[in-house]
């Protein structure tokens, strides 16, 4: 039986601003829950990673650039020490409130810029992927990281000992090499749920992204990630979902796995 | 052999902006290391615990308001369960960093305002110490809380099961019910380092503070807190250690008994 | 021909987290501007600025404790002198965004749990007080601070010779003594739009409100406060305004009398 | 009589982390005054304007990056509109608290990250250099910007209509073409005294620096920037006031000719 993860992210509101999630926490098997860095307050957070634990959905990480004014989506050119302390401190403080529901951090995601920019930032991606596992091996816990397929962070995951799980997107657009379209260009989105659902079927199935010109890419990705951040990002996950286990794929965290 | 704890804030330094800590962390057997709301960031409080580990000194989570430009020194109308999730978050945060440095939390000692307003708040008292219960019950640790004695969050910490534990202040003058002596008034702060060196001596010898007016105040006070942020205090505190050894007083975190 | 302000906060929004405020901005007279202190990013406000002056709504500046995490709805106990140099800064941030869109501060409003601490904080009412006049008087500007009626920080903004315009809430039931009925109170809030717009035409054409008891109280309100911050607040203010208008009653800022 | 302006970093405390600036203040001629959003915080700022002012320096507005615990000092890819934004809310801040000190902004200089940013990246050099001309213009104002000799930014404020000011830095090194010797190369820094003396005199003698080579590099500084951050900086920048000042070179602000 085949199987794939839908991951989202979740835990964004910050104080009187509320960006609700309980809907995709219905719908997805890993959720990305913000650290308090680019978003999320400790109260807010908690609230989140309950529900994720009393719904069996997979809490992981995801650890941003210390910029709430920015959403964590703006580069900031950090030095290895500092990031590397971010990120110990931002696992360290959602474990706590994992910890008193009863749950703890499954897998680390990067979040915006920073996932962006450890594609290829040499530095800040050995920077990340050493303070991971150095809290992997300081709890004595195995933390997965999950990163864009070809990207040098994903890579470094790997020599580092850690588990390195690559994901797919699934409302975008590829080219032939596997890279993403540029969202500089016309049709970086797709909009048809009906080509999300034809497209992430396939993957499940076969391993197989379809590029924009038609090519067949074989890809590694274990995971989908989806969006709840409006209306018809929730409906469209949620059709999703349904869609893939009526062609009879389970959805499951990749830490089940 | 008597025995007694030297405790004093560190971590405290932010960015650009440092109070070194090094020499205190070399006097005392307490450090009460900030976690990132009111002062500290996390490259900074790395180091810190750090050293601590290195040196053996038991490693305080001084847990504070969230609020870097008044430095938790101003009280913050939270509610209880706000503040609760505050409270994990930055105890989280810290055992992440005390974790790769290969230590964990062994107390917890709210700062400035939190730990003036739960004196008698009792709403923010039973967030602030059921939320310290909760994470130790969630990680299965002994997490004392240093508090001010006489305090209703020291009684209600004992009622909770957590061990509280009262501490004295080094250089504070005391009113004869064993409150302090208020700062508004001339003689709250005791200049004279033999003064307080034959206070604390007395304090660890006798389990006894003597009030401004004579009085002899038994005090169930295990820790001593001194000061670190200015030069003259620093010495101060080195003066009192060695007093202290000079007269067979052990000093021994108090989370070593 | 009566006339009336109708006002309400707006500029609320911050970095990804949004609160839209264009259909409020087209329906009030004044706009309660926050200065990006309890909320408010400079991108966002400005792009506020921009619509208010260009619809001819007056700015008023919506000062704040410096509290993005409670949303400046939490009481902090500042100092006079912090308080007072806060005020200014975010009196001047938000006249620098106003220069550039062509217009200026008309007005001053204090906002949530600052607003509600100088009816009865003299020191900080004073220390927010103050700093207002020595502005106005540093710029040579009319700067009328819109606040509680028989609050003290009204009192003491007249007797500083600030214009101080007391202003009553849309949909609030009020005490036979003038006070607002605590929303601890099961009809704190009116919820009947048909109430809300009877209530409102009286106040607009005989300057009296009627308590729950039925009793009749004359107040000096000048302007009245509306929500936008819900698709059914906004919706009521635009009814109210529409029935105000039907009734002859001339929308119009306070300010501009 | 040949006249140079000495310019420092002032207004850098935030909270109970202190910066003394009130040596400087007694030094230069021209105070970059922090805004609060990579150091300052209202209460310190408006204390050091008020210094500044009863002193005769001249106010400078240091903007800098949204990024306090990173100083200013890290490269944040802030957009054109958003940078353009924080630069005005900057400048307003300030000058509310410059004008009820009597006083007002005279000049402009970017901080740390942003001034080296934009002396090549011309999307954050036209958004900084076009918002402090719009200010400018909105309130009728001459403000000349304080920049790197050869920096885009520079070419770019003259082009839209503001004066441009270059300056030197008093214990820095240059290389033949008038460009910095970089930080990594072990003499970037000019350690003794005599020689920073000796080449600041040249400057303000003949406008000329000379290289590390001895290439003589004919400069159109009018400002020499100095730094007090230290005990033996401020020494120095003391020391070569006066040695200025006997040598018969008036230090005063730029912004004064």
């Amino acid at each position: 039986m085949p199987q794939i993860d839908l991951n989202s992210d979740v835990g964004e509101s910050f104080g009187n601003w509320s960006i609700p999630d309980e809907t995709m926490l219905g719908i997805v098997s890993s959720a990305n829950v913000a650290c308090g860095f680019h978003a999320g307050d400790p109260m807010r957070i908690r609230a989140t990673v309950e529900q994720a634990a009393a719904g069996g959905v997979a809490i992981g990480a995801h650890i941003g650039y210390r910029d709430l004014p920015g959403f964590g989506r703006r580069f900031i050119d950090y030095d290895a020490e500092e990031l590397a302390a971010e990120v110990l401190y931002q696992l360290g403080a959602l474990e706590g409130l994992a910890a008193v529901a009863g749950t703890q951090i499954r897998y680390v995601k990067p979040h915006g810029a920073l996932y962006n920019t450890i594609v290829s930032h040499q530095v800040q991606a050995r920077a990340v992927i050493d303070a991971i596992a150095s809290y992997a091996e300081a709890t004595g816990r195995d933390l997965p990281v999950l990163l864009l397929p070809g990207s040098y962070a994903l890579e470094y995951a790997r020599e580092t000992g850690l588990r390195g799980v690559a994901e797919a997107f699934a409302d975008r657009n590829y080219n032939p090499d596997g890279t993403l379209v540029s969202r500089r260009e016309p049709d970086a989105v797709i909009h048809q749920p009906e080509q999300v659902v034809e497209n992430m079927l396939r993957l499940a199935q076969e391993g197989v992204l379809i590029a924009r010109d038609g090519t067949r890419i074989e890809t590694e990705a274990e995971s989908i990630c989806t969006h709840g951040d409006t209306a018809g990002a929730a409906e469209l996950a949620r059709t999703l979902r349904q869609a893939l286990e009526d062609a009879g794929v389970e959805i499951r965290s990749f830490t089940a796995s």
